[in-house]
């Protein structure tokens, strides 16, 4: 039975109830959703996020809004109004496919339903058990990168990790994340450097919440920092997630992970990406194609009169991976072919 | 006559005035500050900072202090005093070598002094003439490194630029931000991307506040971002600071500052240094041997449990320095041969 996130749970009258990740790591207060409204602003406002985790919210509360009836003029959920919430969440964030994905799984479900003549309720029971199938799977595919990522760890390795990728990211124990648990349920006595993760800090408060949790051992740095660590030998690897990998490998993630890309392929360092398949997007050619969000600039601090440029991703060509560990293995360069076979 | 900075001034009663540079760009408070331990605190707060402004500082905090008559148990300046005064503003800061430049000179004219068998008040006035020499010097150096470094930046350039290297760091109109200052005077029509410089954002707070007052255009940006801009080809050149140049041209600066320096290389964007030779350590060989000041963790947010690892500088190798700019002009590799020359 994997290990299931806390991030997100269903709340007894059907609503989804998430922990408020921008109140962390001072906070632990959790939010109960019952609209497509409330689900749309917590995964704006980043109230919960990391790629899978805010596809398994979307399903979810696409799942509760149904149940709770706020559908359609006279509150009935229509094949029309579950489309329009898809398009309206789908808006949501644009650089996580896993969002499309959940989305679209939850709308072939829907279309069944409807076809089947089932009421409103049926529907809405099928969408519920469809939000908690791609919630199960995730917590499952978590496992399954983290057994095949850690093969990939040396005893007593260094890790250096950016942004948050764990149980606060996923439907699980994570992804980049989930390697690191793994290695160190494995007992590899790994120790780890959590990237700060600016401007939201999910590296110094998520990450380093969830290695307190863990009581995995590990460093907050700032971001500047890898470099001349990586520089005095006290990295042995990086591994991040991903927000959207291309059919060629290049990964979509967190500002600052291409900087991590090539700071390691210049000190000979091995350099991970970790995602299940929900994160890849074989749609497109390479990462010359997927969108970039651009968050607020005040999400920056500057002296009045000073713009912030915020660009929240940045996509790292597939070339600078070493590999990526997926739910179905490790993927090794030309990925190419080697995405493609994990999709066969 | 070269500007000079407003960040640093003699008071009416012969303290220092210093303007409290935690506070900006929120707030614009001076302190006054008569006594060694203020100026010690001061400096060890960042209250002052900048290597070049932190050498200019101490100076002036110990002709201050000497000027009070604070000095000795009798209240006498003595030279004994003014040995211990030096030895303890130097342990202030460790990175930075203008600050034992400058007070190695104080020495030397309090030495002077009373070879020549000035009384005290006689003593603090050569401190005092001296401390303001220091800053006079520094700002007419700023001149020279603008005026050898606007040469190389293109008309039109984007320049990347690291922490806060203008006339809140120095004692004229920059080093770094000095070359930006006259690239702009001269009407190159430049644009500046910030690096935040975490933990303390002496970019997004200090640079972003200079930058306003200049009227020169420019934007924040979190340092991580810097590498995908830079692969994007919005950067067309890259400048910091120095706190501590080696004989082989070997420059510690700020945190961070390797990483950029990797980051330029890769994308084959010039990455130059400018300092004055007061900055220039050339009894050490190599950065190896420059002392690497580690900040307290609590500069850096984590969850409770959680430890941080905040090294405050960082050694960027000579060879992967493009050039370094100085107020006898520009030098190049190998560095050896041209960084002797600059003090024939």
């Amino acid at each position: 039975m994997p290990t299931r996130t806390d991030a997100i749970g269903w709340s007894p009258s059907g609503g989804v109830r998430l922990l408020d990740q921008t109140l962390l790591p001072g906070e632990t207060r959790y939010v109960e959703i019952h609209s497509l409204e409330g689900i749309f602003e917590a995964i704006q406002a980043l109230r919960v996020r990391g790629a899978p985790l805010i596809g398994i919210a979307a399903a979810m509360g696409l799942a509760a809004a149904a149940k709770k009836g706020t559908a359609g003029s006279k509150g009935e959920v229509t094949m029309q109004w579950i489309d329009e919430a898809i398009r309206r969440l789908a808006a949501s964030r644009p650089t996580a496919v896993n969002l499309c994905w959940a989305l679209e799984r939850m709308r072939g479900v829907a279309e069944a339903a409807f076809r089947s003549k089932k009421n409103a309720a049926g529907v809405a029971e099928a969408l519920r058990a469809e939000a908690q199938r791609i919630w199960d799977e995730d917590a499952a595919m978590c496992e399954a990168i983290g057994a095949a990522g850690a093969e990939l760890v040396p005893e007593g390795a260094t890790i250096l990790t950016h942004c948050n990728t764990g149980s606060l990211a996923t439907g699980g124990i994570g992804t980049a994340f989930g390697v690191i648990v793994t290695a160190h349920r494995q007992g590899k006595g790994v120790d780890v450097l959590a990237c700060e993760t600016r401007p939201l800090g999910q590296g110094a408060r998520l990450t380093s919440w969830e290695l307190a949790r863990h009581r995995i051992p590990g460093r907050v740095i700032v971001d500047s920092a890898a470099g001349t660590l990586m520089a005095r030998g006290e990295v042995d690897l990086v591994i991040t997630g991903a927000d959207r990998i291309a059919a060629n490998g290049d990964a979509a993630n967190k500002i600052g992970t291409y900087s991590l890309a090539v700071l390691a392929q210049a000190h000979g360092i091995p350099f991970y990406v970790a995602a299940p398949r929900s994160t890849f997007d074989l749609t497109l050619e390479s990462g010359d194609d997927i969108p970039i969000e651009e968050r607020p600039a005040s999400e920056v601090v500057t002296a009045p009169g000073v713009a912030a440029y915020n660009p929240a991703f940045d996509v790292t060509p597939g070339e600078m991976i070493t590999a990526i560990v997926t739910d179905r293995g490790v993927a090794r360069p030309p990925y190419g072919q080697a995405i493609r076979r994990l999709f066969d």
